[in-house]
């Protein structure tokens, strides 16, 4: 072990996030969301070398953790901004969350959508009874859409991630397993824009601070990892893998949590999530996403560093379209 | 309503199984088997129009409710008997069923498959430490070839589902699930032998007198129906179906109980069976196999009958080929 000296030249973005906004957004949010089952698996534990505990939000509300982060958010705003509606530009489970909390609350919600987002995502927006707004695929777009859906309606906006009231709401996921499985040694999350992965670690840390909390990312979006190392936010080299609930990047706080927090993050390959996702759906006969199993793959691929460490690992969510598991499981 | 001659003009073969034997038999299979969930989902009933309550045998030891039958016939040989070992021939679950029973009590399994069984079955069973005898792909080489085993071995043949023991396994599932939603007014379970079936019909009738039980089957593997409707056991006009755990013919002892405690019969194209597989893919977040689903796609297509009556459905097992994703879900 060194001390990697460029982590130690940056200067910290402090978070304000304490062990009592987490509690208080779990009070918060619990009448909205399910606590999910922590399942095990025996054959997956003998794979594995080691004992894992699967924290299921793919059983979650719209299939996904994302829920958690965004309702927190929407019960946070006064009933005044509340009553304008909420507003997000997302192609994923954000999107379903923030039109699920709207939903919930009785109130509107302005989703942005990439015109290119796949139907299978777009009906389920629609579902919720959310209001969609298609604009080109790309970051500038986005913004600029939304800022002026929320200039003209005075909706609050939610990011998907780059939020405090966000990181609160998902580090309760990691709260209720660390509460249902004594003695876990360590907890693995994937890690896309690092909302899911900041507030893994700050419930870790502020609970257990021993615990030590892992990251997986595809080699195919590899900017986390890049991040970690250099101390800044850095964009991935390529993109390109199946686990497509982890394309973004980090945000300057997300990062910022993560250095602090997360001992270290491990990539896999495609051919590796494909592997634990035909691992999950045959031997736990569950459906979770691409983007669910990486740190499944992560701890297959890294079996000694886990050994004898009682290891959860989030199941991040289940949204997946049917029509490429002919492409998956080959 | 009108009485069907046909039906009462047939001598009942009475079934000798009882109440205590059912209990005794779940008492004794317990420490072996899972008590699998009941679960329910709010978007399945909005679509089905009632309020299903699914028992979750796919995630059953084997990922099949089969387990319950062969490990209670296994439970109920003398140990001498079973020192001897296990034998039967089936290419699915009712395999794998053997195999575990056989590897939890310490003893052989000798299992007949067909030569064309799929590796990912052939597989499953060697997992399990099996002894596999290939046979040619039909019914009389397979009974000779577990026949000669048997003789060479004295290990103990358990037929599938032509067996008390085996029914009053099956019949625990139910046994279950009524235990579990007070005020059940309808179980429906899918039908290939007519083990499940049977069971679930005499645990209905015991507990429950007046609770319905009706059944599932593909059209493309419509025997238990015509053998329902003429009192005799009747062979399919055809048979092609994805359901490919419900291909097999009644049997003189599951017919005779069936007719006296299933109200009645539906079939359920492979359009209907693939369209309830993707709904409880997408909604639920399980993995099922095709046979399990035809009792949702009997609802789904029935919605008239089932409305107001709470509704118990019977997910029989989750073992599915992955590769066979792509044709299923397009």
């Amino acid at each position: 072990m060194y001390l990697d000296i460029t982590k130690y030249n940056f200067h910290y973005i402090m978070t304000s996030i304490t062990k009592g906004n987490i509690e208080t957004a779990h009070q918060r949010i619990k009448p909205f969301i399910h606590q999910t089952p922590v399942l095990t698996n025996a054959s997956i534990n003998d794979i594995a070398g080691t004992e894992l505990y699967f924290k299921c939000e793919n059983l979650q509300k719209i299939g996904a953790f994302k829920i958690r982060g965004g309702m927190n958010a929407a019960l946070s705003l006064s009933a005044e901004k509340l009553s304008n509606g909420l507003a997000t530009h997302s192609s994923g489970n954000h999107a379903q969350a923030i039109a699920y909390a709207a939903k919930a609350l009785g109130v509107k919600a302005f989703i942005v959508m990439p015109s290119n987002s796949p139907a299978v995502k777009v009906n389920a927006v629609k579902g919720y009874g959310a209001e969609i707004t298609f604009c080109e695929p790309n970051q500038a777009a986005r913004e600029s859409t939304v800022q002026k859906i929320i200039s003209e309606t005075g909706a609050a906006f939610i990011h998907p991630y780059d939020d405090d009231r966000v990181i609160t709401g998902q580090a309760t996921c990691a709260k209720e397993l660390i509460e249902e499985v004594p003695g876990l040694n360590v907890i693995i999350a994937p890690v896309g824009g690092g909302g899911l992965l900041s507030g893994t670690s700050l419930a870790a840390h502020f609970m257990h601070p021993d615990m030590e909390v892992f990251a997986g990312e595809p080699e195919g979006a590899a900017d986390a990892i890049l991040s970690f190392q250099s101390g800044k936010v850095e964009k991935a080299p390529f993109v390109k893998t199946i686990a497509d609930g982890l394309l973004t990047t980090l945000s300057e706080q997300t990062l910022s949590i993560i250095q602090k927090h997360v001992k270290n993050i491990f990539t896999v390959s495609d051919e590796e999530i494909k592997a634990a996702l035909k691992l999950v759906y045959e031997r736990m006969k569950i459906v979770v996403e691409p983007s669910a199993v990486v740190p499944l793959a992560v701890v297959l691929k890294n079996k000694e560093l886990f050994k004898g460490k009682k290891t959860g690992i989030i199941f991040s969510g289940g949204n997946v379209d049917l029509a490429r598991f002919g492409e998956w499981f080959q």
